[in-house]
């Protein structure tokens, strides 16, 4: 890791204000607990206020508006921003040497640009373009006519197929599959027939797909992922599927064909959402849920079926009250009968009740 | 692509009868709102039809029964059908040059049809066949004495592991693995201990493995997937499972070890199915039901746990009305209350109603 | 397979009492109803003794204390126990010839255990450690600096990134993806950014990892698995989960970051798990559950959200008479209404029921 800063120099790299020894040295960042002297520490979430005090951290980074923690601190506007700086100084991004390794098999048809590098028993087609300073790792296949833009990273195992436009600073962590056939057969006698998947793939700028996660191409025309959206891992993403810009899936969501989702919307782990549906800008979905028809934007839901999160919440409280509300009936029942039974016998008494 | 068809050529080939003029040149196809009059399009869901009216496509295919669009129509019996042959006339399957890519490790005790064809960094072991005009994309491995069927596809980072047949026309999309061990442990005296996975998988002609999908290999004897049975992406299929011919799994659904889907059946995306149960012939669930039953032929289910489709809309239908079902039986708790009160002072006062 | 006993060499390697003729020669391990004379089969859940009556196996592995089934018996103390020794004893784990495959790529800087095998593909980063007897299979990647223990089996298409330590015993299979970047962004100003992932993942021993299943590397500090830890296909872990000794989670869980699965714990397939979350020792949460508060240890659970698994199956019979008991509380408001009416004129008439 090798990262060495003064409380001084880290001042200076996170415009923060130290309020202790700018010649204090420190080598890397640790969580309040967990840090020693030799460590930076930060409180972003104030219910830490008392571990960032016991820290033996040698600064804290917080926010300017935080109460003095008897500590030293580096104090900024944005600590969760400061965070990712802060991070990014001790861990830069590894320096790939560009060039193609000797193994790996490059179309003389290609074109990968001179900053670019291409790992070892890397396969990139014909006609596939890769742009300046993007990474293939290791064993990453891009299909002839793909294109990778510039600064983006293929890791191990990333798997593109044709008609698959990637954009710029795009990450790809390993074993993604961008651009396998979408889901679509014919049944009407009986066998169910393949309908060919002729369509493609676009991943605009600034987009991150986890691991093992699946996007398939469109039928016809594109699946599409807009600049900013974050995807975790074992995604599915199905063909037609538009997915708007900064919008966020945790791990395991599953996207049926043809539907959208809105610009920033964020979905929670293992969400499914049904075809041709549109989950409406900013709207957010709670894990597991199950949407089975549009969400409005900016509304919060969550279920299965996924329902406005106040009126879910309402029925998950009411259910646990159900099987003594069965009781309770029951018990109004018979009470009903005995006042019915008492108010005369005008001929009530076979009066049945369910 | 490349494609370049008149209209009287289309009609000939789809067997369609063309009401336009029969030299007119289509270069493509393309959905209603997105054609141009270099296009031909398809309208097969009638509610559709003001789309096609309104549509520049220079023809658009209809089933025989349609009414007059006020556009050149190409008229067929089945046009779902129909489209999958347009699609496959403008969009030819690629045509792989037969042979063994010299970066391939191919053993010398394994039989490669020679028309078939085996791609970069692919990995093929001792006793391994593979068909004829099947095509191994780069980086598949297929292990010592698995057999891949004639023309079956699998594409790249395809694993296939040992004693795993695949039959012919078998299309398995990247990163499936068909062949890992089974997760199957012995935990009666404390620590789990693996019990060894030595059966196979069998998978038969025409079917269809989505992007990183997973069929375990059976403990004793084999996983079973049978005919035409079409799986997405991220399916999970465990040891000694049995799917029946033509049954279609949407994307992430689970099915657990020796349970049995019937002939025919149809999965939501993410159902999951409890294992040692049977889903029968021609069953439908619901995408994210939870299968913890046997479901019994022909019958359609959802749910978690999954239940008749019919009592599951009632169930979901009646959670809506149950927070204001409680305050009702409240009420009735009071007015059932006041009229025992009023009834008289017979002792009935301190009556409890839970 | 090749494996060929005779019925006294198995009694005496599984320490078993046989009550026939030990020259017996039998070559394989089969289910009751599949086993024919030439199988050795097992009777290891009391309800498939009617099968054992029957089998056609010419002995059949079962406990001390199983009554006379009038059928060659070997007797065990743990039938369970002695049928993992059983299949081992018939399909002894291969032999892999240990060596680099020269097709592979080990970083001059990596130390290779010269009992370790490589396959072909391979690529080991420079300062990487592969232990004694570990198998790396073909195309499978190890980051820089990772570390494989003695005795680990790394499947195909296996991916372990940097700052990934595997222990002893550990079996990797085909597709899992070890050390991806957890799933976190701060998203304070717009656009979500990245928040650098710099932590690593710990593996300890006799941990087995299913296909295509992913473990995220930490923000800071460590993803755990402890030791004996088994995870089915296709599971999702996130940054700084711990994972107790002996866990076992079914296909498709996903554990939301920074949770903690208590020793033993049993999580069945399909199972979320919200983030900062604890899962007891030894707790069991049914398949699909939904974990969205703390799981006490030793207490089993399952539904959406998970509840103690009596309460959930509470609710679980008493949704299903939710439909019935809407009606019973409609005939109930008219009921009372009507008694009201009867109890005379004293301004009552308007009084609404909801």
């Amino acid at each position: 890791m090798g990262g060495r800063f003064t409380l001084g120099q880290l001042a200076e790299a996170l415009q923060a204000t130290l309020d202790g020894d700018p010649t204090v040295v420190v080598t890397g960042v640790a969580p309040l607990e967990a840090a020693g002297p030799e460590h930076v520490s930060f409180l972003t979430d104030p219910r830490y206020r008392a571990a960032a005090q016991a820290s033996r951290a040698a600064a804290i980074l917080v926010s300017h508006d935080v109460e003095d923690l008897g500590r030293v601190t580096l104090r900024c506007k944005a600590p969760r921003e400061s965070l990712i700086d802060l991070l990014t100084l001790f861990h830069p991004p590894a320096m790939v040497p560009p060039g193609i390794d000797p193994r790996a098999v490059v179309a003389a048809e290609a074109r990968v640009h001179p900053t670019a590098s291409v790992g070892p028993f890397a396969v990139v087609g014909p006609g596939a373009v890769i742009g300046a300073r993007a990474r293939l790792h290791a064993l990453v296949s891009v299909a002839p006519g793909a294109e990778i833009g510039a600064d983006s990273v293929l890791y191990e195992h990333v798997v593109v197929r044709e008609r698959v436009r990637v954009g710029r600073r795009v990450i790809v962590h390993p074993g993604a599959v961008i651009g396998a056939d979408g889901f679509g057969f014919v049944a009407d006698t009986g066998r169910p027939r393949k309908i060919p998947q002729v369509g493609g793939v676009l991943i605009e700028d600034d987009v991150e797909i986890g691991a093992n996660t699946c996007i398939d191409r469109g039928t016809l025309g594109d699946t599409v992922i807009r600049a900013g959206v974050k995807l975790d891992n074992l995604v599915q993403i199905g063909h037609n599927v538009e997915v708007g810009e900064n919008a966020l899936m945790a791990a395991q969501v599953g996207i049926s064909g043809s539907s959208r989702i809105g610009r920033g919307a964020v979905l929670g782990g293992q969400v499914g959402v049904g075809d041709h549906l549109t989950v409406g800008d900013g709207a957010r979905v709670g894990a597991q849920s199950g949407v089975a028809q549009d969400v409005p934007p900016g509304e919060k839901q969550f279920g299965y079926p996924a329902r406005p999160t106040i009126q879910a919440l309402r029925i998950f409280h009411a259910e646990e009250q159900l099987p003594a509300l069965l009781r309770r009936v029951r018990a109004l029942e018979r009470r009903v009968a005995e006042l019915e039974a008492e108010r005369g016998g005008e001929g009530e008494a076979g009066r049945g009740h369910d």
